[in-house]
């Protein structure tokens, strides 16, 4: 499985049925909030709704999206797939940040109570953890100061808290998606409601799409082959950054 | 990486932070019950509180130690492990069965409907998929059928599917956490009583020990180095299989 990586194979196959599967996830999100809650606004209660697409959008789909980067992009510098990868990062948390300042300006006009729910501690842990991952990727591995050495010991902790963060926030769509069906179907929820088999599905296909970008990034084969020049590029900087070099001091 | 793996290190710190994370979940889970819920019985209204006792030992807490028996055991045979991690997933499923049987038989007795709520249709997805990963991993891994190379391409998989499987079951524990709350508390629930306090801290704690459990699974230093004698026993048995053995036909 190591050294030179093999033709990726089926991972175009996987990374295309990835964006059916969250296209139809952000689809049947839209689809759902305008056949059943009145569409989306600026106000009144339809602000609300604004809520759950912009978390689809932003915090499952386009941080989905932006883990698989390092995979799609596989003969492109290891410089550009790093700054796709952050740029999507940054595109995902300002449309979920849109998304919060919209449910919580919506509780204030209702007088409604913040964050007693579990589903407003899991976003905000989601929240707090997502903007921590980038600010440190950020400066271990955009930011030109980090060694070679530090960026190849972060490495592992980066991808893991990536996967970790991305599947706490399909978990948190998944909360959020149940609250909004108790709260307005109550009882009838059980009456099989269309409302509720749609709402279902479409938390059944959140599930999935986060399995499958799991299941991109953590195949070995599929991981990204270091090229012959970055490898030489790398093994410079390590020297230059352990103070190997001939000329060093 | 690869060749004779490291130390361990800091695993076994990590696993013991794991357990006592997995039985504070069940304790809590425990305490929930019998304070707030009146306790556990077979019979009335407290046999529904079966139910998610029976889930969070089986489901959560076994279910992730089974798949750290790989981790654990670093010295026994590959033979002991392996036999040591399907025991632990029985267990896991027999306790998940009367967890099961227990809500079908509540909602049966009040007559309540089956099977309406994303939480349940998570939950049956659970136990399809556990039950098939089960059986295909038995006849792989612990029957004697399954030729080295067959062994080798699908274990890969069984682990990918082991995780998404064990992260499924903790999801679903979360969503279930939610529908008992909002069931029971219904506005209440936004005016911080005790009870959704401590079951929204009982919610993050369990989605911890999710992270936590496929954090040790998956740090590639913490993997389990193949031994001598199995690495032998492995040429051998490829040898016999593959049918390159000198007496072979």
């Amino acid at each position: 499985m190591d050294g030179v990586a093999p033709a990726p194979g089926a991972l175009p196959y996987y990374v295309a049925l990835s964006q059916l599967l969250g296209l139809t996830v952000v689809a049947m999100t839209g689809a759902w909030l305008g056949v059943y809650r009145g569409g989306i606004a600026w106000e009144s209660a339809l602000q609300f709704n604004v809520h759950p697409l912009c978390m689809v959008i932003g915090l499952v789909f386009l941080q989905g999206d932006a883990l698989l980067v390092h995979r799609v992009f596989r003969k492109e510098t290891k410089r550009t797939t790093k700054v796709v990868h952050g740029l999507l990062h940054v595109f995902a948390f300002v449309i979920a940040l849109v998304g919060l300042v919209a449910v919580f300006d919506y509780h204030k006009k209702k007088g409604y109570a913040d964050l007693y729910s579990l589903h407003s501690w899991c976003g905000l842990l989601v929240f707090v953890l997502y903007l921590l991952q980038w600010l440190v990727g950020f400066s271990f591995f955009l930011f030109p100061g980090a060694s070679f050495s530090l960026r190849s010991r972060y490495r592992p902790q980066h991808v893991f808290f990536g996967a970790a963060i991305f599947l706490l926030s399909v978990g948190t769509a998944l909360l959020g998606l149940k609250e909004a069906l108790l709260f307005k179907l109550g009882a009838q929820y059980s009456a099989f409601q269309p409302e509720g088999v749609l709402a279902n599905a479409l938390g059944l296909l959140l599930a999935c799409f986060g399995a499958l970008v799991l299941y991109i990034l953590t195949r070995a084969d599929w991981k990204r082959p270091a090229q012959a020049e970055e490898q030489a590029l790398s093994m410079d900087f390590k020297t230059l950054t352990e103070g190997d070099s001939p000329s060093s001091q």
